[in-house]
């Protein structure tokens, strides 16, 4: 961390704001030039608040160097995160495919997806139980219902579940699940990652509409300081300024988090692009550039979908798109 | 609502879309063209799902003509709706200042500001007591006890208190809080939405940091839909761009959302710009293009604010912008 | 500035770092952490390529804490410029206010606008000769007619004009032009700056719909580089996700502006929004927040312009805006 | 196109409107609502100026259905268009390969680089000549001397070369270049756009930073209007507010580029990501969505390179990626 010291600045001032720094167990490196005064400070500056620092008076900026989340960090933590659910590994070279339709609608739609897509390769079965919904007017979902009608479909196929959380009051529910998603709208939500920090049960962040990576790893963050490790991040697209596709799916996150950071990293281009024929070039492009697995929307029906059936495959759609995936991750192993 | 049909739609596809359409209580135009058959919806389209009309598989796209919001709409209320919280009115040609400080910090600060933006003209008091922060690492608000400091502040000063909550489950504190806020990363927490639309008592609400005008005027209508019609806009800075300014207050929000809707705008120009430099400006900008009031930062000794400190005005600062924003507010209306 | 060093980096290796950049002028300044050194770059870094450096072995970022723009910086002109067309001045406390037609169409109808403008205020006439439209199959302007009919409104009435320049051969056709205008989408076609900093004329650069304040001012060096010192800024709307205004006027880059740089900044609230009945409360916003002038589009029949038509004010809706700007800037000074 | 007429028009102005829509060609379906009057017109809508048309004071709206462009659109020209340099084809399954240096330094530079990617498997070599920088002070390129050395390398090599034009008026220096370059700044430069549509040579037209595919298009339709209709649309990542990699690349770009239009589309990684450890990946998901083409930088000696050193792989790389890609391009394909 840098900060700038403004023009003016007594030594009687400065030599203050060194000894808080300190106090905060940091050292201090002073360069001073004719108009500017840099103070470099090394240590642990991840407690450290910027905004605070900023508004002394005597400060002119402050400049991060070092990123802020210290337990998502791949600095800290060299070797990939793995995250187990029952027999599925997720990260280290462990590639997990998460399927099934947006919305669970009936106990023979939700079993039926899942025998499918469990035969064309899937490794978990998704649905929407609880939906988040721009307009009150739209369907939310089966909520409660909805994660019984999933317990079930796990029980018939012994799939791990996966489904979104909407609130921290409704975890009791969620006590069978085996992947707690926190949607796009909520990866600021910062009360529900604390009561999630709290459990032991793997989560499925997916980074927000508008939010940077260094957001997403915060966020992650906030996850892990309460003791959960288990967490797998998720790009989903971000929005952008085109309007021919729903969301841009950013490939470079996939990357670009793996280096910053230990977690596994899965992509969603179903949400992503809201187009059913830009899901496959999608999902190879992501296998191409080495994401950790795939979320895809698979609708055994979708032209009857309740929500979102325009991006949904179809279960034969989908195992070709899982023959050309596993093509590409050879290829790119080779 | 239009919606344009695929090129080889039989005529039977057709006449069973728009029976399904009629269904709905809707009244289906159909106009023919060589290359595109465009079907034109009048009714209440409010409550149609355009994702699912979109999904089907005869038709190529949707486009909305009217808003889905209905309680929200002021072609629905063309008057516009007064908040009343004691003896202060916000909103149909009633100006309210919320001010005060970012974090509540202790009974003299609270008190003190309290006092000294009382008599600066100042009718609402506001404090943070539950804090949404990026890290984890970083202070979180007195939260609890935080509010207990304002509900002492409001004894002493007779102010209605604005304060911000962060999850349903902390509403209990909130039971004599005056207005709830909800920040901008909440503005699309919908079952926090929901929560608020069961009680009776104004809720100010944030635009999100990406969030566009509709999706704002929708997370009103969650809270409306379910009751609780006291409901206040704020406009508080969007994420652009720039990166001199923290986000990019859009004043052009103020007019084009009092055209959109009958509900009060309130300016927040502390947290849009996070410079106390630029509140000045910013908050005779919004005065003049027609705000029902602001929201503003003020501390008493802006150097040691626990939090957002650079963006707080001292209370003689916050007189004198007062004066000006009264000025403004006078030069507008002759 | 200040170089972040890598891990493993030799005495030697940093040695040699240090007496690259004193060749350049600059004093280097070594703050050695055991995790990370930083050197502090003190002197005339704006000629460094921060880009260079960043690729250099050794570094690992590269971070910038003055501005690399000194012509149009305020640290080193602390005046304000004020920029002069005949006997109008703009900036340092002069108010100016351009007003005309999206597209010059007709020698009455510039003419007609030209003294209804006038009457009310104005003081220079604008007018679109040249006009970049999105499509090929849009009117594209009069093009050198249009200049010609400019020139004689600019005759009859005595003000100085302001048209936009697309191209640098087009030069010629500007000799009498008295600013030339710099459209968004060219505030990054260099070539066509380099070319505008050779002339002696002043310039009005209007922001890029997605550019930051400093690009905006890198774009204004560019032009002050070849030593052409009369630049107007101008904010008119930058891109955002909102769609019911067309762009976002971002109001706050004009304090912003005016501090960072000491060139007069000027607001165009017509193409801002799109719409012609968003124009006064935007007009009086920035005149709220210090703008030192404001661009106008009137039209004597808004209903058939041939371009942006619904942006454009009646000339009897000019002078009632006008009324209310003066009545602002009155409120704001005294 | 779809008019949304105002209510309270009567039947003699929407029997105007009509007639003056008819006399452009088109037909006119009128869909009568109790709340509005939508008016659907067939026919060619790419000529109807959609802002003059929402200027009317009768209509309340206009929303386009069909696309504006036509040359460039895949409706109208089913089969792809393969873009011929030489024996090089690029589009309708023939993968393009352009690398080379940012900049030309030397004679020994670009044809060092030249052999050694020609050897890996490029087909097209691309340098910088005319080189735009945000900053005056930064190196411009050595201009008309690097196309010379380019021609140079070419007539070694036998390789078509590549390189980016800035202004029209230098087009003669650009006589022998096989493939000219039109930048990100530049694509909305419409005069220099125009020049390209009289002459008879491949335009590479890379997208905007903030611009939409719809903008891309229009901008390929103002070259292909003039009758040059060797296209090649390229995309080199976007602005978001994500930091760590200089520009996000949108892979989605690529499919849906191609579903709209029938030009060849090439994917620029290099620029995009800012950073050459992440051009593999990126490429690999290029062509695993199925681009036609990559255009990569390569230096022989990165950490010297005068500028963007920093996103350029070594010609070891480069070939590495090179084997990488031809993998992917067979996975996808079997």
């Amino acid at each position: 961390m840098v900060a700038v010291i403004k023009q003016g600045t007594t030594e009687k001032q400065l030599g203050e704001l060194v000894a808080w720094l300190e106090d905060m167990g940091l050292t201090a490196h002073i360069c001073k030039g004719q108009q500017q005064t840099i103070v470099g400070l090394i240590g642990d500056t991840s407690r450290v608040d910027a905004e605070l620092l900023e508004s002394l008076s005597i400060v002119d900026s402050v400049k991060r160097i070092s990123e802020k989340f210290k337990s998502a960090n791949r600095k800290f933590h060299p070797d990939d995160t793995v995250v187990r659910v029952g027999s599925v590994a997720i990260g280290g070279g462990n590639f997990a495919v998460i399927a099934g339709p947006c919305s669970v609608e009936s106990p023979e739609q939700i079993s039926g997806i899942a025998e499918a897509v469990k035969a064309a390769g899937a490794t978990l079965l998704r649905g929407g139980a609880f939906k988040p919904r721009t307009s009150p007017y739209d369907f939310q979902g089966l909520r409660a219902q909805g994660i019984e009608l999933l317990l079930h479909a796990k029980e018939k196929t012994g799939m791990p579940i996966v489904t979104e959380i909407m609130d921290a009051s409704h975890l009791p529910l969620f006590e069978n699940v085996d992947v707690i998603q926190v949607g796009a709208r909520n990866m600021q939500n910062f009360e529900l990652l604390k009561e999630l920090g709290m459990i032991r049960k793997p989560i499925l962040l997916k980074r927000g509409l508008a939010n940077t990576l260094s957001e997403l790893l915060m966020s992650a963050e906030y996850i892990m300081a309460g003791g959960n490790e288990q967490v797998i991040l998720c790009e989903r697209g971000i929005r952008t300024f085109e309007t021919y596709t729903r969301n841009t799916l950013d490939i470079s996150a996939v990357p670009m988090l793996k280096e910053l950071s230990h977690l596994p990293v899965v992509v969603d281009p179903s949400h992503a692009t809201g187009m059913s024929r830009l899901v496959r070039p999608m999902a190879l492009a992501a296998a191409a550039a080495g994401a950790d697995g795939l979320m895809i929307e698979v609708h055994n029906n979708p032209q009857q979908a309740l929500c979102d059936g325009a991006q949904s495959l179809t279960p034969a759609e989908f195992a070709d798109v899982m023959k050309s995936v596993t093509k590409v991750r050879e290829a790119i192993r080779s």
